[in-house]
């Protein structure tokens, strides 16, 4: 598995990333020496894409107004407040503004603190929660360099760069020594991205994914605590802060990635440079295009696990899953229910018994008997601590037999629930999270009922239909700057 | 090498090492409840901790006040002043005033941009630039709190703390993975110090100490870049901001560091609890009494070459160093020149042909025939590129020749230098640059002596010493806070 010094120092990876990011925001001038998946990236920007970029906001938003008030988001915020400084960066969902380095760390923060922002597989962690808020910030300083053109640009550079870097670096980074991708890949993606967007030229670009490098933590072993969303916001602040740097000439190298004793060789024995350069096999040879959503508010890998089990329980019979007539599954009704699923997630979300609501989400076992018995997965009030203490659901948890396999489906987004009831009947299921919605139009529907239901407790029905709106309307009604005036 | 994640996770060693940064602080709570090493704290400080406390706030106020103007510091104080902020922490050596955890930043990146402060052999690292920064601002900013025998004790803790984590992880993590254990180790010692200092309970400091493994970077493969020092000044941030977190609420895990997936099998296949949690074996039981000051304005590692080069030089005639009867050694007189060291130097020092000051100090090549030549290698104006492009002393550089032995001296503290003449002498020297001085009069004597010479061509000959006088005179006539007026 490992690799030599020599093959990774030959590769140029830190460089070619670089490059790449550039040509997003900028596809002329790199156009010439750019490898060939980056010049595919046109001028004008599909109408895809920045449809994409718009729902990864909506969806970013929307979580981050929802965990107004979490206490770990009111401790950082506290901590920032507490320091001070230039009021030029919104925070979103508050009326608090802060310089653009505390907007990026506390905004990257808040939106991964629900742990219901979107996920992409190349990295087997959460994007948008890492590239938005450097972006933002970005924009809100500086907006005469951030237009919307060159926010969307940067945003696709960002999230691509930290999905490469997942391709490059994938299983061993996460799967093996543990590194929590949303942060340490992040902190590169977001730099690169940020970096390409002010404007700075190949070489630069490559010393802030360095500047990155030389920051970038985050561990997996802390999922399940406040550290989880905190390794999110210093994701984003890592990445803007290396970018930053890298404009003012602080200078890491040019080959940080790949280098002797490197970003790389510290952080996984894997190293693939022929998949992290190639594009991605979709309609719009992007990363972006498999961004996925999450519709539960739990670890993105107990997913598949719940739509299984709702799959299992609408066979049997008891649907709908809320409202007056819907009728839970009864604990005695039930005879044994059986999980298969890859080995991978035993180590991401097996949490056997857990006892906070945070610790609930990390909970295959508990996951699959709360969405079997009938309890809406999708909203965040039932991720509680009384949810961890319902003998109805302790009982049911109990009853759930993993069967973990051992390269079945290593990105662990698979799984087959077999419900067998004590009258002899059984129901079974399968389902695969990894795949993105085909039609954006539908994943707009879902993604605005989602939004709608976040945001309206927190802001009111008028002010979370105007965030849509305002959100939709991007670059032609509205600028990034304008949306504060949402929660302002 | 590698251990099993029981094996880790029974040793209990992140709960552990808080008990004993609070034991350092407060030793009469933990007395009952700590490990033998802790309990032997004194109530009372030892006035040799109280010195060696004092010497190492000189030496690093001293080459920090001799950064001045260093392009690497500038950029980032220009990006942290555009941040802004409660002006409430002093910056060493200049009249900035920033918020704590922005001073922190800086002036631990600012007191490790020359790489002439100290070292300890337990961590293969640097531990003062990481842990006093932390303490000073929290000095300034909570006087009441943080007195000057808390800044002491706090100090001590977050040294012992941060070499002890190295007596835990290396050689592995430093010598294997590439991790540069000043950013890394460091973050979490300045962390259990900094959460002990501000009072806070065994627990706290635990999520103290995992909240900055949340966020612990720093690469080898980046020496010889600006990245280098800014490891220190993350390391002094994340110490400080994840024991500022902790004091409010936020948390990790009380066991960060060997949990599955932790802060140590991430960084490393070694793991020795009993090193660990062993007293360190010298008069104070502890691994500050092991400092290391720097007498050469280049890595750690080159100094034991210089030592045994001057030596050479000093037996076949060619003294003194400096003045104006010293005479250099001629390229023509010089036959041969060999270096034994270990192999462990190899990765760290060895850029064969540097071309600027910052390379020219990892250069085991240029740094022998530096001190051959009869270069004043404790300058800081002689590491320039000039140094670099010297036509006798590239000449003398490529007549090194360097004999790697591997597990010959693991530490990489030990040279032998062989240099033969053209006229058949022959001279030997050997040196170890690992032994701590034994006497502390002579020690002050020696950094009063580098302190001044550093400090008089910046703030002038009346404020140098000044400083001496004040770190001297500091918890009797002077309090931490007092030391900014020798430079605002």
């Amino acid at each position: 598995m490992s690799v030599s010094a020599a093959t990774r120092q030959k590769s140029g990876i830190t460089l070619s990333l670089a490059r790449l990011a550039v040509s997003y925001v900028n596809p002329s001038a790199s156009a010439s020496t750019v490898n060939a998946s980056a010049s595919t990236f046109p001028a004008s920007l599909h109408p895809d894409v920045v449809t994409l970029t718009k729902q990864c906001m909506l969806d970013t938003l929307a979580v981050t107004i929802a965990a107004n008030g979490d206490p770990l988001v009111d401790i950082l915020q506290d901590d920032l407040v507490e320091q001070g400084g230039s009021a030029t960066a919104s925070v979103w969902g508050s009326k608090l503004r802060l310089p653009a380095l505390s907007a990026a760390l506390l905004n990257g923060t808040k939106s991964h603190a629900l742990d219901y922002d979107d996920v992409n597989f190349a990295i087997l962690g959460h994007p948008s929660v890492a590239c938005l808020p450097p972006m933002y910030a970005l924009a809100e300083t500086r907006p005469h360099v951030v237009t919307w053109d060159k926010f969307v640009r940067g945003f696709v550079a960002s999230y691509e760069i930290m999905c490469r870097l997942g391709m490059l670096l994938e299983p061993d980074h996460y799967d093996g020594r543990g590194f929590h991708a949303t942060g340490t890949l992040g902190a590169l993606g977001a730099a690169a991205g940020s970096a390409a967007a002010l404007g700075l030229g190949e070489v630069e670009t490559a010393h802030a994914i360095g500047n990155a490098a030389a920051q970038a933590g985050g561990l997996k072993g802390l999922f399940g605590t406040h550290c989880k969303p905190l390794h999110a916001g210093r994701a984003a602040y890592n990445g803007l802060s290396a970018a930053r740097l890298a404009e003012r000439g602080f200078q890491s190298r040019v080959d940080a990635i790949e280098c002797d004793q490197g970003f790389a060789s510290a952080h996984s024995s894997d190293f693939h440079p022929d998949r992290c350069l190639a594009t991605p096999n979709n309609d719009l040879g992007l990363h972006l295009r498999d961004n996925l959503f999450k519709y539960h508010a739990s670890c993105y890998l107990t997913h598949a696990p719940i739509e299984s089990a709702l799959k299992c329980r609408s066979q049997l019979g008891y649907t709908p899953l809320v409202g007056p007539s819907a009728k839970p599954i009864g604990v005695d009704e039930i005879a044994k229910i059986k999980l298969v699923i890859d080995e991978t997630t035993s180590r991401v979300c097996n949490i056997p018994k857990p006892t906070t609501g945070l610790e609930a989400k990390f909970s295959l076992r508990l996951t699959v008997a709360a969405a079997l018995r009938g309890v809406d997965t999708s909203r965040l009030d039932v991720w509680t601590s009384s949810l961890c203490e319902d003998p109805a659901l302790i009982a049911l948890r109990d009853k759930v037999e993993i069967d973990f396999r051992k390269g079945w489906d290593p990105a662990g987004s698979k799984a087959e629930v077999e419900v067998e009831l004590t009258d002899g009947r059984v129901a079974q299921a399968a389902h695969d999270s990894s795949k993105a919605a085909e039609n954006l139009e539908e994943q707009w529907a879902r993604l605005e009922a989602k939004a709608t239901g976040l945001v309206q407790p927190v802001l009111g029905e008028d002010k979370a239909a105007k965030l849509v709106e305002m959100v939709k309307g991007l670059g032609t009604k509205y600028e990034v700057a304008d949306l504060k005036t949402v929660w302002e």
